[in-house]
């Protein structure tokens, strides 16, 4: 390395260290010690001439990618770009204020943040999908991920370790800042860089280690990373936190500003700051197109079903995503090993790239889907409705991400049968619906499911389709419409005497009940919800207006869930302005267990007969 | 090993195969072929005097304990159990049958299952839950836990793993099946058994190969065990789906029994079978009580608050978990690198061996947890309300297994301010309150806090506890009594205009808003719902007798949260019968981000002003 070149990555470090300083001390809050321990490993990385991005263009499909996994070195992210001339300081010292982009962690508020980040152990799995989408689209962009050593003991990291080599991704780079140290002491391994590197290296990873504040190593390091071919690279840097300040008493606090006193001692350690100074990042190499990029001609596939025909409704949902994929070639499927069991794997008649086995991982398996659609893919992650439950931190951050990922549970509910409580999805509605803006479907039968997946695609953001395992019969002709937000009323009429409310398999239920009820002389009305998020609340405030109560009849545990859904909606006056009538559940209100599908819908009293005896209760109680 | 010996571990091995492919075939459901692949390993282990139970006292607190992470395997463990006589081949056959205990994956129903399992990736978890216990308690019972291939893929399984490699867990043997098929097909590393070798020892265990088929070898490893010290030890055992019966059309087909004709041509292939064999469980050494054993004599700790005195509902928890940990030295504290943040680290006041860090891995904290409950301890976990959400999977299958573990979430919604949306409970009481008999707590000062920490011990199963970053003042003396099920009624009188429904910060907002509102001679209710549920049905449904409508005021999203609860209670006539009222909501509806608390919480509307100017509205609405 030329030596003016080191010296000027000398000045920018100490550049972005005093931007990291007097942006937390401004701020009178953040973690400027993890900040400043993964300081001259980026200023390498951006400075040095390895990351390359058009930075007028954020969103250049060119640009390299760069994940901040440990969110909490958001400001080091700010100081970077404030080096490069994007933020001036007085920007700087917007940090953490209320209406400044510049957050206490990376949001998309800031436009050179890839993604969310905050809740530790996921940059790497979207790193993971940044990666695979650059394989996908034959784009040579690189992707790059920061990590923290504390955020290593969380389990999704290796998740995204295995997958990351599995994939063999050569276009991902791993930098992890061994400081030592997390929140309240000593990380696990402290800064045992062997252990790390025996990690890493069993999970089929290049490991190279450097010393993090040596900034020709850590060119070096970079300069020699095309040379590892096969295997994606994590470097393992040992480094300090709080380093180049020389103030012992802040180095391993985390999570505190220095004070305007420990900010003057710390700058005068810093040494020299030449703020005119400004940091240039190389451009992306312009894409080669070749013929691979282009999106293939497909054959349609269609197929329509006949009333009464029994199917279940996750087949339906691999018939809908079959028929959306050979449409939209955006469109790709993400499965953790069950996707014969949910469907996904038709996705495979299409195009079989355009699916992706996640393995038994169903956390990195939403990371990974979060960073495909952040380059633009619609990727549709399958599990069952149980097993999603094991992503809520990661669904919940990709909505924060802005990441338009679908997501379908299959074997919703009781109706499973014999598998047992630990395979039935019984909070997955109540888990979906409290995501800000989310979208929760939860058809009936095959016809509506299948128009619902279309309706998935057209609407960013996150949408949860619940899909069930026994075989159902189709109610709908092929030329019904289903919209997201709306309903179908079954069964209506001037003598209804109360309105049941029903979703996926209870549908069927209700309309059976119905029967038996007409024939007691007792007539209802019966409303297929299948749009649980947003609701129908045309249709229900017209039901509370026409009908003397409501029933709700879910395969959910009753909290939350579409009794949940109704009940917030129908007493808000904000939301509707109707008669208040009462609203009664049946719902899963005792532990489920082993037994047939018919039984346990028995057992936990959202059958037929539950339903006519409650509407028979509930008649006699209005009269 | 002498030939009888092994002659009968084959005639054992033969007649558990049999076990498992008739009832699998009398179940129409089940996995029999992953249950011929374990076969050998846990026959071996049972039946070679390894494993030590006394059969007649599962509970008792010297039995080795066994763990099915691979939960679909239950008709192997199962079978074991009628191999050891304690199950006919009639109650066999109830497998999967509406009301038997033999479930399609083990539950608390079947008394040789330690845990509820079937959800994968948790059982390591728990293992390394019971095998802390054992050391906590010098007792000398091994855990084993017998693990898929599949789920390796978990993250979930690798904090486990390190977390045992940390604590030096030597009494915790883990048996991985290496039959290199999941589901769809097959697994990330196949049959590559160098490959988990390199990871499990990388993550500080000892691994050692056998072929999973050689019951002689099998025992050899498990005599062998004794010889490694200071780590625990993984067995990678490589072994074949559907071992035992010659059927290469079924060999890797996952979760489908065998026709009846298949059924025939196995049993014919396995060889002659004798139902009369009973395989012999050696019993548990006696256990030796050593004075460590017993509990110290703790100095109790107390503290009390003075009205209007500034703390955060997160130091009250400390500070009751301190004063009830001096109290009941069954109490433990679990803690995910955030102790210092959510005051968990008290405890060590107390003990310091009451403390357990689990570093930056929520998920395997919550299965470790399990694992101690399940054998007595009461532990308390603690991380970020945001970061439970990674652990909504553990926190199912926990109900499930019936463990008594308490979760404290603190960092409770906008409140926290500047740290931004990532770190921000808004999720957390719709997730915990959709667990079936849970208990939901949230607290508005130190007071009420610390007086439901101490009743959370007092109940078994579930129980969350919500706390709040900022300091708020102590509004009740230290008299007051609090609950579970119960609330506050803070104003009331006979003018009440409607009822503001407030809970942790928003109870503080609410009193300022009745201040400014009574000044303007509009007199409201406010009611302080400190138990979220059980809800205080009576209480409520009086203000709706008394009050003309309801405002329920929180700092969490605006579906399943405490407006959810109050919905979902008040117009249901089974829960609660009085007037219908409007219930209005002010939740937190739009994207929240980083800011000062007091600028958040007018920013998402849910402040002194917003509530000042919702009353206003709602009573011009009424008039």
């Amino acid at each position: 390395m030329f030596e003016e070149q080191l010296s000027f990555l000398q000045k920018l470090s100490r550049l972005v260290r005093y931007y990291v300083l007097i942006s937390t001390t401004a701020a009178g809050s953040g973690h400027p010690t993890s900040c400043l321990s993964a300081t001259d490993l980026l200023v390498s990385l951006i400075f040095g001439g390895y990351f390359k991005a058009d930075l007028d263009n954020p969103k250049d499909p060119n640009n390299d990618r760069l994940i901040f996994s440990k969110g909490h070195a958001a400001p080091l992210l700010y100081a970077l770009y404030a080096a490069a001339g994007k933020l001036t300081e007085a920007e700087l010292k917007t940090l953490r204020k209320m209406g400044s982009p510049l957050e206490g962690h990376p949001t998309p508020n800031f436009p050179y943040a890839e993604a969310a980040t905050g809740s530790l152990g996921q940059g790497l799995g979207i790193g993971v999908g940044l990666a695979l989408n650059a394989k996908l689209d034959n784009l040579n962009y690189k992707t790059y991920v920061l990590l923290g050593d504390g955020e290593m003991a969380e389990g999704s990291v290796w998740e995204a370790m295995q997958i990351a080599s599995y994939y063999k991704l050569t276009n991902l780079v791993g930098i992890v800042d061994v400081n030592g140290y997390g929140l309240v002491g000593p990380t696990m391994l402290k800064q045992d860089l062997a252990a790390y590197v025996a990690r890493i290296e069993a999970f089929g990873w290049e490991a190279i280690t450097v010393d993090g504040h040596n900034l020709e190593e850590i060119c070096e390091v970079f300069d020699s990373i095309e040379r590892f071919s096969g295997r994606p690279v994590m470097i393992v840097a040992k480094t300090e936190k709080g380093a180049g300040i020389n103030l012992p008493e802040v180095a391993n606090v985390h999570g505190k500003s220095l004070t305007t006193e420990q900010l003057a001692q710390a700058l005068q350690n810093l040494g020299e700051i030449d703020t005119t100074i400004v940091g240039q990042i190389q451009p992306p190499k312009p894409v080669s197109l070749t013929a691979d990029t282009e999106p293939k001609t497909l054959k349609p596939v269609t197929k329509d079903y006949q009333l009464g025909e029994l199917v279940a409704t996750r087949e339906a949902y691999g018939q809908g995503l079959v028929e959306l994929a050979s449409e939209n070639p955006k469109v790709i499927a993400l499965d953790a090993d069950l996707s014969t069991s949910t469907f996904a794997n038709r996705i495979k008649e299409v195009d079989s790239n355009r699916f992706l086995e996640m393995f038994i991982a169903e956390q990195n398996m939403v990371s990974v889907a979060t960073g495909l659609a952040l380059r633009g893919k619609i990727p549709f992650c399958s599990s069952f409705g149980a097993f999603l439950t094991r992503a809520l931190d990661q669904i919940r951050m990709a909505r924060y991400s802005q990441a338009n990922v679908k997501f379908v549970g299959s074997h919703a509910g009781v109706s499973i049968g014999e598998d047992g409580f630990s395979q039935m999805g019984l909070e997955d509605i109540s888990m979906f619906r409290c995501i800000l803006d989310s979208i929760v479907l939860y058809p009936s039968d095959a016809v509506s499911t299948k128009a619902l997946v279309k309706e998935m695609a057209k609407y960013s953001g996150i949408i949860y389709l619940r899909t069930s395992r026994p075989k159902v019969p189709v109610i709908y002709s092929t030329e019904e419409k289903f919209v997201i937000g709306g309903s179908k009323t079954l069964r209506s009429s001037k003598q209804d005497r109360l309105t049941i409310v029903a979703a996926g398999v209870t549908v069927h239920e209700a309309l059976k009940a119905y029967e038996i009820l007409f024939r007691d002389g007792i007539v209802v009305r019966v409303i297929d919800l299948y749009s649980v998020k947003p609701i129908d609340t045309l249709t229900l405030s017209q039901a509370a207006q026409e009908t003397k109560a409501i029933l709700v009849v879910e395969d959910h545990y009753s909290e939350g869930g579409v009794y949940g859904a109704v009940s917030e909606c129908l007493y808000n006056p904000d939301l509707v302005k109707t008669r208040l009538v009462p609203i009664y559940s049946l719902a899963v209100n005792k532990l489920p267990r082993s037994g047939s599908s018919e039984e346990l819908l028995a057992f936990v009293e959202i059958d037929t007969q539950a339903i006519v005896k409650k509407v028979n209760q509930i008649v006699d109680q209005l009269q």
